[in-house]
């Protein structure tokens, strides 16, 4: 079913599940009509279920992310990446919550996606996979909720694509979920984030290893292409400010004066390549396209007749928005636009701008304001569910 | 010498020149340390050098400019890239000013560069061309004017990598500047702008056909690496508020809704595609190597002790530096460096920052505050050169 072996054990890791087969009495029923049936959901669970099954909180990944949140990941062995959030008496207290975290429809870590077999034709889907949304993306979540027996959500929560999830869950989704937390996100892919989207597509699609998306059967992969898509969305991820912190215009190595020729002279330059040879070896090509493809596809005013407070029309759900300062990919003003859709409807939101120059990637990273204002949202809003609070040493 | 026929003579191009060479006696000594020559400049003028050879505007163009200023593009039949600002009574004024305007060492339109013939072995350079920086093609360009007898330019003016060229000739050659205008530039190349290079490069080098620089001697092209690249760098000269005022989320054609697939969906997608598609018919794809490594060269402070305004010590040049509000490639922050260092040397700045939300492309827009920056610094200048005021009608 995967291609990889399941990773070892981690001391926080709960025993269920790993990979569930869903829709096999009943299809996925597409955005794009298409009915997908069965499927696979590869997920991880941290912490345990309360007898009420109160204690819930869905986190949704971003683009390239994928269900090792806080373990190691199985092809790199690097700790997950949110794992230093993870944990007894930590952000995400595995002493209180249940923490979910399922790879997106369309993945590549053991969700069905373009990787996997068709068993229509027993040879992988490749670009025969159907098209997806992040509306089918959180559908598959919702059946994922079924099948573990929880009805309403605590609090889905997730940055960038993971954001945008977490948004379409209030959306289409009010009653299962108490809390939400979109991070860094937007209701509406910008032409800007389309354009830097497409640029990746493209050069994966011009790398003839990609073979009309048929390179498993062909037994290549279009390694080069992926690599330069993914350094030109790293660049989206990071800040000038951060750049320029980082690496600045300093040269690789001990070098004091340039070579003078093509090699990595700069160090962002170093940098980047190790970003796009790495990236390749933990993720799909064709799992690029059509998760980026439904990142563009997200326009949930337009779901509802172009008004985005309609898509929250008589919502109860307590929502709290975060955007970063130095974040251009999903600059502030976006999340401005979901909390001014949600006080149009007379929700409960709250709203924070974290002051941080690490740009995008900052929800990824050690950033105190951010770790905070979660916390104490969490906090409250498991104060207002009647969460047992817990004593901390 | 050249590959493309010369261009059918336009109404404003004098008969003076198009291609010579230069540094038959003296070879051109460039900054990686090999001598250079001779070498072949591609060049085209307007309007006439006067007695004391004291009206010359030398107009330094950008990355994937050319020294078709105001003449049709020879291999795309569109007009010049400033060809709007070049006339009789316009903002350089044929009948007041002799422009010159030359293809950049490194080039691909008849100036010596990756494409054109290495005398040594009789075969097109490829990446045995050395590696050049903005200081070689502005000591070409000095050349170059030693060629048609301009002791002193009454103005050298450029934007974006032409900016950067305006600077070297202000650092380099400063009693052969009588006023400049450096235009939404920077007096060196970002970390940023070098990661966004860097991809470039990385997507003409990762394209099979790229041959290790020898395609020409293979007959192929890397023309879907070049694409990419320029997609890339496309979306950097464009701001958000201009993508998404000019595309927005628009469907491509009449669609009324998505089609699932990965067509150029979006309209952004297709401006995009088109972008990349026509690059490559008239750009070489070694010359985009070259000559983007020069701008990551390019640190003018680097050159002086680390302090930029000792490049400028002692300047008796006029300068106007202009920069463009959504301009994130060259941000203002950039161009007030220069500013910052010109003042610390008491030198006489002027300093403009445009409104406009068109991004750095603004420059080669019609931005009329951008314009009338222009006309008021040159008439003032003129005036104080002594160049004849002329009767307007």
């Amino acid at each position: 079913m995967t291609a990889f072996e399941a990773p070892e054990p981690s001391p926080l890791r709960d025993p269920l599940g790993q990979f569930v087969e869903l829709g096999r009495d009943t299809p996925i029923r597409l955005d794009c009509g298409v009915d997908l049936g069965p499927i696979t959901v590869g997920f991880q669970t941290y912490g345990r279920l309360n007898a009420d099954h109160s204690n819930a909180i869905l986190i949704c990944h971003a683009l390239t992310g994928d269900q090792y949140l806080a373990d190691p990941h199985p092809l790199t062995g690097k700790p997950g990446w949110w794992s230093d959030l993870v944990g007894p008496g930590r952000l995400f207290d595995t002493d209180r919550y249940f923490l979910i975290c399922s790879n997106v429809l369309g993945g590549c870590m053991g969700t069905t996606g373009p990787k996997e077999i068709n068993p229509a034709t027993g040879k992988p889907w490749g670009k025969d996979f159907p098209v997806i949304t992040i509306g089918d993306m959180v559908q598959v979540q919702a059946r994922l909720m079924d099948h573990l027996g929880i009805g309403q959500l605590f609090c889905v929560v997730g940055g960038s694509m993971g954001g945008m999830q977490v948004l379409e869950w209030c959306a289409a989704y009010p009653e299962r979920v108490f809390s939400a937390i979109p991070i860094a996100t937007a209701a509406r892919h910008s032409a800007q984030n389309i354009a830097f989207n497409e640029v990746g597509r493209q050069a994966i699609i011009a790398d003839p290893d990609w073979k009309n998306g048929d390179y498993l059967e062909h037994g290549t992969a279009p390694d080069r292409g992926l690599a330069v898509a993914r350094m030109a969305a790293h660049i989206t991820y990071l800040s000038e400010p951060a750049l320029h912190r980082k690496f600045g215009r300093n040269l690789q190595g001990d070098r004091n004066g340039f070579s003078y020729g093509f090699g990595a002279e700069f160090q962002v330059e170093s940098y980047l390549r190790y970003q796009g040879s790495t990236f390749v070896d933990r993720f799909d090509a064709n799992s690029y396209l059509y998760i980026t493809r439904a990142m563009d596809y997200f326009d949930l005013a337009a779901e509802h007749d172009g008004q985005l407070s309609k898509a929250f029309t008589g919502t109860k759900t307590r929502v709290c928005v975060v955007s970063f300062s130095s974040d251009w990919l999903f600059p502030t003003c976006e999340s401005r636009d979901v909390v001014r859709a949600l006080n149009a409807v007379a929700a409960n939101v709250s709203f924070v701008e974290v002051q941080s120059d690490k740009g995008h990637d900052a929800f990824l990273l050690d950033e105190p304001e951010f770790h905070a204002t979660l916390t104490g949202f969490l906090e409250a809003a498991a104060s207002h569910r009647g969460l047992p609070l817990l004593g901390r040493g």
